[in-house]
């Protein structure tokens, strides 16, 4: 029977619990069961971080390129954003302003940068927190898929390197699980614990009550844990077999970001025009978003979705169309 | 399997049609599915509305006394509040100024007054849909508990009596079926309905999948009806039990509201202080919030949530404690 009353903000206890408890094993974040609210994906918890923190007009530092939907959040929020050029290794920190131009927060995908997919080295993370100590700002961390690496084992998460209370950490199990479930969480600051339940009392009450009581279970038990590292096996061979269908190509298409994460950039030489490479995505669903990044125009391809079947025939058709493209 | 990937944010075509079915059924809105957007719960379909349509500084008519949840909604979005009394039919439509000082919207509940009980009757539901038609405003309809209704059967909802796309309505399963689920919905006007899925999107992207699926085929198969009609019951019977315990003290005592919806406003003769009966309450779940209304102070007695059995035994204690008061 579900509850006849509504629940806390912040969620089930016992959720709370399993999700710190994860969190410390698989991403080095020391954190309580009191320090994690339960959150609607990770989308709400940038909301939320919005909601709590900013003021309209107040400026955040933001991935140039980066992840359009937290884009629209935070500019909901009246937020002015500061774009932070991104390179090899994620956004670049040297570029943040410091002193009285300096951001209220910046905003990043250290683990796997979106969409071009760099990881961000430990010493640019240890530089991005000195940034925020001198700069009396926060850092928000979106560590969406950070447990899918292939090449080399995950890096601590930022939220896990900070020792002074600097990083909002948002994680989701829309990756790892499914993003239809919408469940993600936020761990913050103690500081801004009280403002963030606030907003999710008036954006939701709190998290559902079924999902809430499914998930501690089958993250104790240890089934996610398993479930992670069958997926990732899984998804290896996926990016092998994207990798293949996409090797013939490799002259006028390289591949960035596909150590990591369920998606990658495809880079395309100057001379070849993505869009009608995207049309040619066999219908709606499988047609790759255009990207121009750092004035390299790309597509990004997301395979995590895909089974393995449609991500050899659907690669074999864009290489195919992209040689006809660099022949043309 | 839950989908690998995001949904609608408006939520499950069959979810929504199955809502349409139900609002139709039960409550005369004319809608079909394009125009149920799914919510977490009426709380976000509050939020979502602020979000959509207030600019800071905009004046919104407010019940007085109203449901504290969505007033914090509305300020959240820099709304100002416009206090409109309410009396023994509700909001007192004809105290909302017309004009330059019109509110852009009102927010009622005009099923069961929150947190007074009054049943807004079909003439003032007429002169509100009137004053919006005439101030080309809007109307948002909170009908979080129409259907538990024991005196009189339900009156057509403001969203089906409107003809002009003058009314927001809002329903929620929390009261039908829990709080806890955090699932409900929201039926906008056309012009509305792109800025609220764009608001959804952000907030947290959509509703969650399983129960979305789960839902339609309870709504569908008759389940939620026959759900209905057996708690219907159960509550009159769990109304009678409060109002039979109650009685030895209705010279100082008078319930309001009893005759829908899940809870009473028990308004408290003025030499009756409410502040010590609230903590006579057993413990914190059961305290009853203080309210004074209308200069009259008094108790909200929620009791949706409790068994017979313990209503028997509460409304004991209460009415002892009452007597004692009254006497002293």
């Amino acid at each position: 029977m579900p509850p006849s009353d509504y629940g806390a903000p912040a969620g089930d206890p016992e959720l709370r619990e399993a999700i710190a408890g994860y969190l410390r094993r698989w991403r080095g974040v020391a954190c309580g069961a009191g320090d994690v609210v339960v959150t609607a994906g990770a989308i709400q918890a940038v909301d939320l971080i919005a909601r709590a923190i900013i003021e309209p007009g107040d400026t955040v530092g933001f991935e140039e390129p980066g992840y359009p939907l937290a884009r629209q959040a935070l500019q909901a929020r009246g937020a002015k954003l500061l774009p932070v050029q991104v390179n090899h290794d994620g956004m670049q920190v040297d570029l943040i302003p410091s002193g009285p131009g300096a951001p209220i927060f910046v905003y990043v995908t250290p683990s796997h940068q979106y969409p071009l997919g760099a990881r961000m080295p430990v010493g640019r993370r240890m530089a991005l927190l000195e940034w925020a100590r001198a700069n009396d700002a926060l850092v928000v961390e979106d560590d969406y898929d950070s447990v899918f690496r292939f090449d080399a084992p995950p890096l601590q998460a930022l939220a896990g390197l900070d020792d002074g209370g600097r990083v909002a950490y948002i994680g989701t199990f829309s990756k790892v699980l499914s993003p239809a479930l919408r469940v993600g969480y936020l761990v913050v600051p103690p500081p801004l614990r009280e403002r963030v339940e606030h907003f999710k009392r008036i954006s939701d009450f709190h998290a559902s009550w079924p999902l809430q009581r499914a998930l501690p279970a089958f993250v104790r038990e240890g089934h996610l844990e398993r479930h992670i590292r069958r997926m990732r096996r899984h998804c290896g061979d996926k990016r092998q077999a994207l990798s293949a269908t996409l090797a013939p190509v490799s002259d006028v298409a390289r591949p960035r970001g596909l150590e990591a994460g369920l998606h990658e950039f495809l880079e395309l030489d100057a001379t070849v025009d993505p869009v009608p490479l995207s049309r040619a995505g066999r219908d709606r669903q499988h047609r790759p978003p255009v990207l121009h990044a750092r004035q390299r125009p790309g597509l990004l391809l997301g395979y995590g979705g895909l089974t393995i079947d449609e991500i050899n025939a659907g690669g074999r058709v864009l290489a195919a169309t992209i040689r006809a493209a660099a022949a043309g």
